[in-house]
């Protein structure tokens, strides 16, 4: 009879669950709407209701599940406590781990969900489980995940890995989510490229391609500037200078031996890694400058893999 | 009959030597001027007598010592390999451990400086032992050692903690002496400081009481400040502000319980604590902008404190 690991991965607008096997294969997978209504007061109990839906649908027994990894899109304190999250309209402030496993009754471990796609593409979707990596999602904000000695660098107040806040500019007329201006997240993210965009086609409108696309995305950008755009081109070359910068000094800091680059920019492939990675060794110290990059190999399923492996993990 | 472990600070100028009993109570210390005559050949004939004639002269046998820790003035690997030291006039590129082992019989490791420093500070001189600390040394350069879960972060490339060498500004003005232009070093450092005032008082040269100090220093800069000088309040904020961006870079990265701030600008004491400290949390991300800042405490000892825990560390 063989034993299983759930790994959930809730956020602001659907929740992701998969059925692994002990030794991390995906056995099954499935997505909820995430009911953001009352505050939150159904995330758990719909979560504990798809689980037990699952092991009723595949004839698996409750004691064959090990535990359960959840990845939640705010700070977590010890693996349990998760502090209440600005994309869940505030839900959070209590012990999660402890209240979900009261209604579950398996051990449950919470990490944060930028932490959980990095533990996905870092220790299960990379060739081989690496000890010493960062991972950077690029999507509508710049998420991230540091990983030191097979361990998440977490940090003291749970801003260890924030490498969207890394100031990039003096620039004072963007201000982030986190208060400040400056943070990376406002230029490299699919967000802040297509602002960056839209202010620059705004004050230099003919004479692009990118004029042509409507509603203009990030994507368009991208797709652009790999057809010679030239606006286009400097747009990206704009935002992937700041993440080349920012990245050297996380390798100032840390010194990996792979930065991992996901999220939805990172579709862009080669085009975008080749620009980081010239702007990086520009700004890198010189023992540092030839750290590889990879691209991100879980796509959106990295945080139930990640969530799984940090289940698996704190179960040893 | 008690047991002791030697540490030792190999510089560019002189060699430190402490004594230390098994719980790093410093018994002894002594300072030998550093022979770079003949390529470094001289290094660890040296250290290796120095050693002897300490157990000599104390009357301590040969197997009271339980091993040795070095720092030294470049990229180590593996405790033991150091790479060629360019303070050193190329010294290194060879198993120093082994070679050292070999003429003195005692187990030994070898650490950076700047890390064997920020393990003194945060392990053996701060109020109680730092697991997750930050320490930066501003003197010459400015170095860096972090820890994280109690152990150093060295990383992939030795190139962990090189916080002198995150970018802080674009302007190209200033090589540093790893190639780059924009290194924290080059405008936080006691002799970035001092090339700023040289630059603006030659642009700007009367009503400043600097101008009365001759020949200037970093530490009459900061006299100056305190006495209420306009300019030269001005450029310690410069500085103040850059150091205060790049630890804010460092805290979305590593997010240490504490910074520690030593080497000759910490003398100016609560006065630089103050402004690097206003300015940190003006950059960092909000969960981590309380993080206190503190001032070194060993001193130009920290480097033999701190080889001498690296080796009591690496005996356990």
């Amino acid at each position: 009879m063989s034993n299983y690991i759930f790994g959930v991965d809730l956020g602001g607008t659907t929740t992701k669950f998969g059925l692994f096997s002990m030794d991390l294969t995906l056995v099954d997978q499935w997505v909820i709407p995430t009911r953001t209504e009352k505050n939150g007061d159904d995330f758990l109990v719909d979560i504990v209701l798809e689980l037990q839906m699952k092991l009723t649908e595949r004839g698996i027994f409750h004691e064959q599940i090990k535990g359960v990894g959840i990845g939640v899109p705010g700070a977590v304190l010890n693996a349990a406590f998760v502090k209440p999250c600005v994309n869940l309209n505030g839900w959070g402030g209590f012990d999660v781990a402890a209240e979900l496993q009261k209604r579950c009754n398996w051990p449950c471990w919470i990490v944060n969900d930028a932490n959980a796609a990095a533990l996905g593409e870092l220790r299960v979707g990379s060739e081989r489980p690496i000890r010493n990596g960062v991972f950077v999602t690029l999507g509508t904000g710049v998420g991230g995940g540091i990983m030191v000695d097979g361990k998440l660098l977490s940090g003291e107040h749970g801003a260890g890995g924030e490498i969207g806040h890394i100031k990039v500019t003096d620039d004072m007329s963007r201000r982030c989510g986190c208060g400040a201006c400056g943070c990376l997240e406002q230029y490299a993210s699919a967000t802040g490229i297509l602002t960056s965009a839209q202010q620059t086609l705004a004050k230099q409108p003919s004479g692009s391609l990118m004029t042509e696309r409507f509603p203009l995305t990030c994507k368009d950008i991208f797709d652009c500037a790999q057809k010679g755009d030239l606006l286009a081109e400097h747009l990206v070359d704009v935002a992937e200078r700041m993440l080349g910068k920012a990245l050297a000094a996380v390798s100032c800091v840390c010194d990996p031996e792979v930065f991992i680059l996901g999220g939805g920019v990172s579709n862009a492939g080669q085009f975008l890694l080749n620009r980081v990675q010239k702007y990086f060794r520009q700004y890198a110290f010189p023992a540092a400058r030839d750290t590889p990059f990879a691209l991100a190999q879980l796509g959106s399923d990295a945080g139930i893999y990640g969530a799984a492996y940090f289940c698996q993990y704190n179960l040893k």
